[in-house]
């Protein structure tokens, strides 16, 4: 049974910090006004609280995973990026993605047909409907489908299968370890269909470019269109997260959405997203420009499915 | 006499926090190696520390005003943006600025024949020059002037004398409060000449977008092209800063450079500005491009000058 305690390590003096070693030296902190929720689950450290000005935050292991006020930043990005750039999206996967955001985001797309959402924690979903009920409203859609277990043996059975994979993770340090490697890229390819689009949370460019670096240089071994893209979002580290976008249709234009909603209806659907922040995202500041060309140059074979 | 004190109410057990009214219930901390300065100008309180991962820190009443490790990212796109959408300024000055970092980067167009740099706060040179000498080698450059004193009046002696105007400040609590205000722009635009261009520090559409409407608001009374962008960086919060940009041309496309590096020199040149991330940086998320587009779509008629 779940233990409900009202205090926290990473809260002090009525503020919570995030201070790991994937950004040694700095931290961001937020005022809280309430603990809602704190448990050690089977596989990480589950925290709710509620700021005084983010709303309520959903913490895993220590590491700021939502705040109701900035969370459209990222679900939409790592959502609308892979949909949009598909030309007509039936079955989506979401592995990870336990709040719910990010299948919130995808039935906005009424070609889907069918989301499949693969968590491997429940506290995580049952925590997100009891407290961050904007985002858990994405469980309650008719096309959705949830299945609680490993993403790996699940992709395993999934051959193809989707025609967008999301992998909405935490950091590759702890249960999301192993979503940075390529033999879980490998998987996702597998699963896809023809045309088939991936999009995963790709860390940030300012803190992990040699992680950034190794898992596009694998992906373009294994998917013949690849590219990096970016949302702003304040309380993630450094204020921003990368996404790897790979597709399995050689010379996918990535950063030109193939689909898009009209103007007035990106308003009513989005808070961050619309087609020329789509284009945007991709165009990198020059330190990190100069990286990813580095790998898109490189002579990498393709690997054959 | 300057009083040097190694200690600092901002940083405790080892940390600098950034807690102020500005951005309230959100902090942004940096791991302190060592406090190299401290001092209370005249104008303001003014601290140097040497940080344990972003190099040595400039932090002004308490606002972080440049890292050693990420200042690049706003230098470089306060400087490049107005820069390289006027056809060949010559004459520039910054207003501000007094790390010496904007002059670094104007001085990377060789058409630049004067820079003048007005600094209110002499303190501020110099702190930067003992510790920052990789910013403060901005005024080592022979086309540089420096006027210490108050924009203000220095802007009134100046009618249609330069081609970019540049206002590197800090925020508008304090010292910089009236650089936020419409007579403050109608003064830029006196000393500017024909087809001139100003940035200035717009603030982060994050946390203050009715301040930024206000500011484009008057500015479209004072300029017929006007224009949001902004820059990522880590250490300014919630990750990120705007700018304002105003040209004295009519229809002038800011988003589109009219000067551009080739792609080698601007590598050799730049970290984070380039010709795509200038394009990219004034599209906007879609809960700021909806207030700035009512903004400029808004009946404001063109103030004579």
């Amino acid at each position: 049974m779940a233990t409900e305690l009202k205090t926290h390590p990473n809260i002090k003096d009525g503020w919570f910090r995030e201070a790991t070693t994937m950004w040694p030296g700095q931290a961001m902190s937020l005022e809280v006004q309430d603990i809602l929720y704190h448990e050690k689950s089977a596989y990480q450290d589950v925290l709710v609280f509620q700021s005084k000005t983010y709303g309520n935050v959903l913490v895993l292991d220590g590491v700021i995973q939502a705040t109701e006020r900035d969370e459209f930043a990222y679900q939409e990005m790592i959502t609308h990026l892979p949909m949009n750039s598909h030309p007509n999206p039936k079955r989506v996967l979401v592995i990870g993605g336990g709040d719910g955001g990010v299948l919130r985001e995808v039935v906005k797309h009424e070609c889907v047909e069918e989301v499949v959402l693969c968590e491997i924690d429940e506290t995580v979903i049952r925590v997100a409907k009891k407290y961050l009920p904007s985002m858990a409203v994405g469980f309650q859609h008719p096309k959705v489908k949830v299945h609680i277990g490993d993403g790996f043996p699940f992709l395993k059975s999934q051959l193809n299968q989707f025609d967008v994979i999301i992998t909405d993770s935490s950091d590759p340090v702890g249960p999301a370890e192993s979503l940075y490697q390529a033999n879980y890229y490998e998987l996702m390819r597998n699963a896809l269909r023809p045309h088939g689009i991936i999009s995963t949370q790709g860390e940030c460019q300012w803190l992990h470019m040699p992680l950034i670096k190794s898992v596009l240089s694998f992906s373009r071994g294994l998917f013949p269109s690849v590219g990096y893209a970016y949302t702003t979002i304040p309380t993630y580290p450094s204020g921003q997260i990368g996404f790897i976008i790979c597709c399995k249709e050689p010379n996918a234009k990535l950063a030109e959405p193939l689909r898009r909603w009209a103007p007035e209806e990106e308003a009513r659907l989005c808070r961050y997203y619309n087609a020329d922040i789509h284009r945007a995202s991709f165009q990198l500041p020059q330190f990190a420009k100069t990286v990813v060309e580095e790998v898109m140059a490189a002579d990498i074979a393709l690997k054959e499915h």
